[in-house]
């Protein structure tokens, strides 16, 4: 400020014009106004969800900040892909400590940018700020689907199977592969962690009965899908996907695999007569598709069968953050 | 996790069914699911807004809880206030540390709560997780207007005038008030810092030229007028509304007053021929509005005129975070 007239932009201004405002699309007005103007278009029911992310939490302080701006972006999407809505926008807010180098926001900003061009989205809007604890990321993504066709976790039925996308584990095996708990030569397991795959691609309106993204762990958010469907559901260890990594962490990281979460993988409920509708819409989207188990009658539980067809015990439930 | 089946709720899902299901509105599936559908009625734009507050920079670690959810609900009405939109909905991610008290969660949504009944707002989603910093808040508010209507920052001409809701001052006094800084013997002025009163029965879609809510401090967000504008602003101290309170403060807080920040009161720019306009919208909302000066011809600066008409010198262009 320079006697009664100040024309320079104070330094939360300059980063954001410097490093997001590149990223505004449609409706954002170059992240120069107060709000954002976005409507679905004609005929399309608007989706939105939201997460949150934070240093030392969900990810590591020595990460890449272009990945951190990925995962922030997938982990998100993943969200929209187990619902069936198309990607379109989003909006950020960002709490970072006073002394956060200038190449954390210009990396971070990088990877969102890779990813909008990756997922054809755009930012519509956001907060900066600063904070005395971890860097936090919240954004909240926008999505939009035909009427009525909006997959939800609620609607499994007696019958039908257990679906998974791609593999499962390598996000948590990842994780302790990147705190050193677990060997990873090839790094296969730390990317998956760094950057998971989000489903979009793969159209299930109108396909899966019931989904969600594996995010808290496979067998607690199937149990997920059993609360909300008021139903049971019992997985064979067999047939769940495992990458051959996973594979070869072998029998210690079972619960690990099946509870440790950050999957980022679609779980989904599919009647059998729809069957064949989904493996042509993975077929279409280029994505692994396999049936796992099945839902059953009987109170909300999880189980899953070993190869000599016992019971597993599962150590751990998956994540919780309270 | 008991054997192969868990049908206990965990931590974090028992916490968000207590106290935040009971906030979920329409399309929000009582906060089960993973996404919230949403959209704008027919006819009408969808208008997005977003902001962080963040314990110990935006509320103060002993403020109560539910005056935190109302604070974080008013600031972002405050934002579609100014942009004459309508407020119906909102997405809340929530950060805190493991020892929060469940009182502090209670508190929190009561105060939600209570402000969903004031503005006619629902809870559509949000996410919840843990953090080893500050509790950190982040609200994403959805409006409606008509299309074509959102009042822009952008937009105000030479001759308009610079209009102003309330007073002016307040909620940085009371920030002061509040770290013993400053006497406030009536509490007034601590009020107004924890409780701001968004302006959002204020029509003015069709009579701003453009507008924002002041936040940051008049002069600094004036000046986010003219730049956005590409013009100037005159203003003069005499006529800036202030409480009682305010007054009282006297001529060593004058800095503060004008760019202290955190007033959530509009400022506006006004063509001559639409002032009597916004005079019937103002009187039918109960909202005091005055004119304080004029927009200009020329650079992007602000302009304060003391009583003798000299202009004043102000030591502090408002808050930034970075």
């Amino acid at each position: 400020m320079n006697g009664t007239s100040h024309a320079v932009l104070p330094a939360e201004f300059a980063l954001i014009a410097r490093h997001f405002r590149p990223l505004a699309g449609p409706g954002a007005f170059d992240l120069t106004d107060d709000a954002a103007l976005f409507s679905p278009p004609p005929g399309r029911d608007l989706v939105l969800s939201t997460d949150a992310i934070i240093g030392g939490v969900h990810f590591l302080d020595d990460d890449p900040p272009d990945l951190v701006g990925r995962k922030l972006l997938r982990v998100n999407l993943s969200d929209l892909a187990a619902k069936g809505a198309t990607p379109v926008g989003y909006l950020l807010t960002l709490a970072a400590p006073h002394d956060t180098p200038d190449a954390w926001f210009a990396g971070f900003a990088s990877g969102l940018a890779q990813d909008q061009q990756e997922y054809q989205i755009s930012l519509l809007g956001g907060d900066t700020t600063a904070t005395h604890g971890p860097i936090t990321l919240s954004l909240v993504i926008l999505g939009h689907l035909a009427p009525g066709t909006m997959v939800r976790r609620a609607g499994a039925r007696p019958g039908d199977g257990v679906w998974v996308t791609g593999t499962i584990g390598d996000g948590a095996l990842g994780l302790a592969a990147a705190q050193g708990k677990l060997g990873d030569p090839t790094g296969y397991l730390r990317r998956r962690y760094q950057l998971p795959q989000p489903r979009t691609g793969l159209a299930i309106g109108g396909i899966a009965s019931a989904a969600l993204d594996v995010s808290d762990g496979l067998v607690q958010d199937l149990g997920h899908l059993c609360r909300a469907g008021h139903l049971g559901a019992e997985i064979e260890m067999a047939r769940v996907p495992l990458s051959p990594p996973a594979q070869q962490a072998g029998a210690a990281w079972l619960s690990t695999i099946l509870s440790g979460g950050d999957d980022y993988e679609i779980l989904l409920a599919v009647p059998p007569d729809r069957e064949a509708a989904l493996r042509d819409a993975a077929r279409a989207a280029g994505v692994a598709v396999t049936r796992i188990g099945d839902f059953r009658p009987g109170p909300a539980e999880v189980t899953v069968r070993g190869a000599d067809g016992m019971p597993l015990r599962i150590e751990k439930g998956g994540w919780s953050h309270f």
